[in-house]
């Protein structure tokens, strides 16, 4: 199922208000948006899925303590970046202190209210900033300030990703759409940097659990930038209902919609972030096929994404396919190696590079104007099975290097 | 215990002879040496460590199959550079052709030689130059062809890494002495890169093997420069027996010493190997302490050793510990993020960061002193418990991209 994408953003479902200002979080003379807000008009369904790293940021506690008080009911999320709120011994208060303020402008409980926070880890988050903001945020949100609130989630981040579809459930026109930041600290293990996504399609709390743990294991974990896992990854799914369709209870062909739509949501913001990876030429994606099962899939694939040593030969253009070898080599999975195929791709065409796990001759020139495209695929059969399953990420240069050593600064 | 260190390498030990020359694997207009070769005068009890990469490398099947065959005999080691004869169809075919024109040029069976190959993965050997080559190896063995030999299984490498030294056991004088390689793909599960240890204390096939096992683990394999698991790890400790102590069968204080030399020539080359990581400006060492159990602390200490982000920060001698944090919470071992401390040190001062799992304030000025040294230390204490491990790295640079985005060329 491919669905139309719309304009939108995290506006583009129904009833759904955004807003994003500066408020100077941290000294910035571009003045760049550093906090957004996102509003429902009505109260929302709600799943999330977060970091496993054992350092969890007070946001994503404090979020995580809200929504089991409230039973998975929100009406809004406050945000700022520049600051990650990690690592602080007053690390929940402020967080908790970032609710109350947004509930107090909204009217609403503060357990209704999602908190995230992206930015450098360790340092005290001034409040005194957000205090001010926070009135601003809620008198600016309109149906068109997704762009704003998108503009103030990024930190390294070069462009705002943000992706939006229309779908028909139960004969109503449904919308969904996400806005994401992250460009490095990028190795998912539940959900990557911060991810919110709103949908006007009536969905009951545990059944967008579990089509949100099911997609974000598909999308957002089969994404890598360097490896690093993130203190504060956070991916959000509010539902409204203001589609009016019957409320989704159950599996069934509603449900297989339902999460059709949110896929092609997560794919492509996942697919942004790999683009906007710190420091990326190129967008590689690595597609595995012929897997046992899906599981197999997603760690062959994975593990090529991460190589830092594939990934400095796609900056090179180099066909060193070796190396791609070697990372599914190393991966922790079952399968026989001298049945793997590999070939290389762009829209310069396509070569075969690996047969039953041996070299095969191919043309250096055709395989260098096939990589100095900045889109490239990746393809592995492991002539094993069925499953198939994709992963994103990019090349390393010299301008993650750049970025990651004086970032702070 | 720590012995005084010798000079001679792989030639300290009695009895062992190494020679090394270039015969033009690949072009080469420097005429760096590319083969190497060790022997010893009478055989060797051997023990051995390999990658666990699936894809591995046809010279480490071929001395597994070797020194089965032979009951861990060994008399000489052919090695060369330039090319890793992997993933080739006909790599094992290659391999054994090197033990064959080595055991013809010495006079001993083929299945008494360790091959070993390093350099780039899925292009065919060329068996000619190497067929030149052997008698001169054979020809030019001496006492003092270590340095000839450490040179000629030199790849990206800077400098050549060979570490000697001489205890006492049983009233007998005994030396040990090894040389190693590699400086990219280094992320070892078994051992690292190519490492060749020769000793002349006699010490029992299983014994030779428990040893190398033991301190494998504590050292090569707590080094990480890419996260990149190598096809072709290799790990080799050959014992002559010639210092004419009683062979060491069995546990107690001979094989504690033996076990200290061998600790102190590994995790002296394990530091010449990080040191010389492609690209490196710093060594890094991490060391955990306060583990509930061994396991632990390599796990915490490797994980921040192979983070890219915290490898850039210390690039930039920016004390980002938050990066830190970030990689010891996603290492995967039981702990209390929350009674972590952290400190930074190098020859110019010791500073805490991090208490208790949150930031103490700490002078930026000399932070930055500290980092700006080229030898850096990274303590971290997780205050449960007595165990400790050291990993060592090195930092993430613009030439670690430059050598690995045109590697193969």
């Amino acid at each position: 199922m491919e669905f139309k994408t719309i304009e939108g953003g995290v506006c583009a479902a129904k009833g759904f208000k955004a807003s994003g200002v500066y408020c100077g979080i941290k000294e910035n003379p571009t003045k760049k948006n550093d906090i957004a807000m996102v509003v429902s008009e009505v109260m929302c369904n709600t799943a999330g899925v977060y970091t496993q790293n054992k350092v969890k940021g007070a946001p994503v506690i404090v979020t995580k303590k809200n929504l089991e008080k409230s039973g998975g009911k929100a009406k809004a999320i406050i945000v700022n970046s520049k600051n990650a709120n990690t690592c602080n011994a007053d690390g929940e208060e402020k967080a908790n202190e970032m609710c109350r303020l947004t509930a107090e402008a909204l009217g609403i409980k503060p357990e209704e209210v999602i908190v995230a926070s992206t930015g450098v880890i360790g340092q005290v988050l001034p409040i005194e900033p957000i205090k001010n903001a926070v009135p601003q945020l809620a008198e600016k949100l309109s149906y068109t300030g997704n762009i704003e609130a998108a503009t103030a989630i990024m930190t390294t981040d070069t462009v705002k990703k943000e992706y939006a579809v229309e779908f028909e459930i139960g004969g109503k026109l449904c919308r969904m759409g996400g806005m994401a930041k992250g460009s490095g600290m990028i190795h998912p293990n539940m959900a990557t940097t911060l991810n919110f996504i709103t949908t006007d399609c009536a969905v009951s709390v545990s059944m967008l659990q579990k089509a949100l743990s099911e997609i974000v294991k598909i999308t957002y974990n089969c994404l890598s930038v360097d490896g690093d896992q993130s203190t504060n990854d956070t991916c959000m799914l509010m539902s409204n209902g203001l589609a009016g369709n019957p409320e989704i209870t159950s599996e069934g062909a509603d449900f297989d919609t339902f999460k059709a739509a949110l896929y092609q949501v997560m794919a492509n913001l996942t697919r942004m972030l790999a683009k906007d990876g710190e420091g990326a030429t190129k967008l590689l994606t690595c597609v595995c096929s012929g897997a046992p099962d899906l599981d197999t899939a997603i760690i062959v694939a994975k593990s090529v994404i991460r190589s830092p040593l594939f990934k400095c030969a796609m900056f090179g253009s180099d066909a060193n396919w070796g190396r791609i070898l070697c990372a599914i080599g190393y991966a922790e999975a079952d399968f026989d190696i001298n049945k793997v195929d590999v070939s290389l791709a762009s829209k310069a065409g396509k070569i075969d590079v690996c047969e039953n796990g041996a070299g095969v001759d191919f043309s250096e020139d055709e395989a260098k104007k096939i990589l100095t495209e900045d889109e490239i695929d990746i393809y592995i059969d492991l002539k094993l099975g069925t499953e198939k399953a994709t992963a994103w990420g990019c090349d390393l240069t010299y301008d993650y290097v750049k970025i990651n050593g004086d970032y702070r600064s």
